[in-house]
């Protein structure tokens, strides 16, 4: 029964990383300070405490009123929440697909028995609200229509009120994905009539994966509290989890006590560096990136006036190698970007300035970086002009 | 925009506690080290390793040369898991029903649409066998037998080799709940010929809540390959978990990583201490809270023979207000201990002694914190002499 790990007794380590994929992001040293505390138990006072700063720090960050928790597990467990509380077997959803975590939905929404109707658009643009309004014309009795605000396959910044605009007309639910730009991007839950939004802590709030938080109308609550049958799923049933996380404190499984105190204090630093202070950081650094990439001759994959400010997926050049240049970043800088998913897998590099992550200096070293490695890919570059344009963005005003 | 949470930019903390009720437990001061560090992202060559180490220490506290992995969701995540994965709908299961946490499992398995036959026996004692064997002789094509080895609802260890055996000659399935077992209580997975095992980060393994560790036989993987439904939760997938977790690393979710560095920590510490030596440790200090508990005239709920080392419910005496104590107890000791559930709410108190939690100190501690405040709740005991009972435990050999 002996083991090979640890004979030191010291704590097994890994490596610092610079982390610009698509998640997770960095950490900040304060939410992993806030993760290093004693455990406590989840009925104590000081941890409903901490339940309740969640709640109301999380409606501000939605930009709602109407009801906030966060579930016990990473983005896909809220995707998943969402899907199987608000829908039941048979009910018909139309889903707006435009890329990777699109399809998801779709297979999340089938394995639960909803009657799902793909409304499937080209990759790498915006999803045309033409095609929701001709499904919605064209069906009747659908019960919820689903989209993505920022899909980190694509890297597109998906416009959320026109097709809100149309659910409502029709009087269907509005469910939203906002993994990948909520606290980075404004997301406005209220003003924008989401029924459900769900996030996830490791990209813009700067936590550690492992929290799911979400956002739901009262008209869902409804819904869900006049379900015909129960949902499949008991763990992410969100009538348990609004009793629990609500007043009446109904006990449903043991809150991860680590990670909702690392999400309390991400939460808290989101709202100290304030929200729209927040936005135009993310804002600026992807302009510096773009403008730096594109010195570099490469091509994001959204159009400009539809990009993401949160990840950035470019076209790897004709003949280099994907892993190469990914696995040389990493061995000699310790920086990680992504790789392409679904269709564009080997086609796409993913770069994330999200959260933490955000910042000048991953910016400039990124760049510099790309500069040294590409030409041993077989690609030239002019060294020193990308990072001498992202510069430039830093000096304007 | 502005928030009341934090003004001083420090981080927002919670009162240390001893934790001595049903989960979480406390957590070792390494384990939180080890979450302290900086994020990696889920598919650097490093966070391989952490993942490939938790598979094979997982192996080892289970007893398995099989598989393992660890689910990102507390132990109801596990549960979920194994019935979703492994029943289809229409699927034929019998359940043993023995405490609060078996009715859980006949909720979960009813929404997937299994049908369910539960087997109720009474809340307090061992599960009789003969009553598996009789339901197994009245129903045929019966997919999988469950059973829970430590209900931490009524602190009855649950013997399994009989229960297995007689699930083994029906040719089903087996699966056991070792929530509250794992790290503190043999549990041999493929010598008891458990097919799935699932268990919590939170309780003797020392982690906090959050990870779900399970084991399941090359059967059940066969089993759920060869479904003809996709199981209802993507995000519980056995199938999809077992893909990412082993040589396809097949992309699922975005895994919770200082979750997974704490586990990995946690699951070195338990093997450095030895598995025996921890079973060891939890029996004695098991027997001196009892010895006390008994001094103070206490009641265990479950008979000696049956007694679980991890969670000793008692009985409330008589007139003896439960809120009262437990708020005194955590007020002016800081000490948790738990209150019953279902059936057992308001009538007993659960006291657990689990990983970190199990130790002489807190034994100790607790006792004379009840000598003091049992009798302010008008319940009157000889002050000293379960802390003497208890400490004679310590003395023997």
């Amino acid at each position: 029964m002996a083991h090979e790990i640890n004979r030191d007794r010291g704590i097994s380590t890994i490596p610092p990383r610079i982390l610009m994929g698509p998640g997770p992001s960095m950490a900040h040293p304060r939410v992993l300070q806030a993760m290093m505390q004693n455990m406590i138990g989840y009925l104590d006072p000081d941890f409903i405490t901490v339940m309740d700063d969640v709640v109301s720090m999380l409606k501000k960050v939605f930009g709602t009123t109407q009801n906030t928790l966060a579930i016990s597990g990473t983005g896909s467990a809220g995707m998943e929440s969402g899907l199987s509380s608000l829908l039941e077997p048979g009910d018909r959803v139309i889903m707006c697909v435009y890329g990777f975590f699109c399809e998801r939905m779709v297979d999340m929404a089938e394995r639960i028995g909803a009657e799902v109707i793909p409304i499937r658009a080209d990759w790498g643009k915006p999803f045309p609200e033409e095609l929701l309004e001709k499904a919605l014309r064209t069906h009747t009795d659908v019960k919820m229509v689903t989209a993505i605000h920022g899909e980190t396959s694509t890297g597109v910044s998906q416009p959320l009120e026109a097709l809100s605009a149309l659910a409502k007309q029709s009087e269907t639910l509005f469910m939203v994905d906002t993994v990948t730009t909520l606290g980075g991007n404004e997301v406005t839950v209220d003003r924008w009539e989401i029924d459900y939004a769900y996030s996830a802590s490791q990209k813009c709030l700067g936590a550690p994966p492992g929290m799911a938080p979400v956002a739901f109308s009262d008209k869902s609550l409804n819904r869900i509290r006049d379900r015909d049958t129960k949902p499949s799923s008991w763990y992410l049933d969100l009538n348990l989890l609004s009793k629990y996380w609500g007043e009446e404190r109904v006990y449903h499984h043991t809150a991860p006590v680590s990670m909702l105190l690392g999400l309390r204090e991400a939460l808290s630093i989101v709202l100290d560096e304030g929200l729209k202070e927040r936005y135009e950081r993310h804002k600026k650094n992807a302009r510096a990136l773009v403008q730096g990439l594109q010195a570099l001759g490469l091509k994001t994959v959204a159009p400009e006036e539809s990009r993401l400010d949160q990840i950035t997926p470019v076209w790897i050049p004709e003949g280099v190698d994907d892993d190469l240049v990914r696995g040389l970043l990493l061995e000699e800088d310790s920086i990680e970007i992504g790789k392409g998913l679904g269709d564009f897998a080997g086609r796409v590099w993913r770069i994330g300035l999200m959260g933490e992550s955000s910042k000048k200096e991953y910016v400039l070293m990124l760049l510099s970086a790309m500069e040294r490695i590409l030409p041993r890919a077989g690609y030239e570059v002019a060294v020193g002009e990308a990072v001498s344009a992202a510069s430039r963005v830093y000096s304007e005003d």
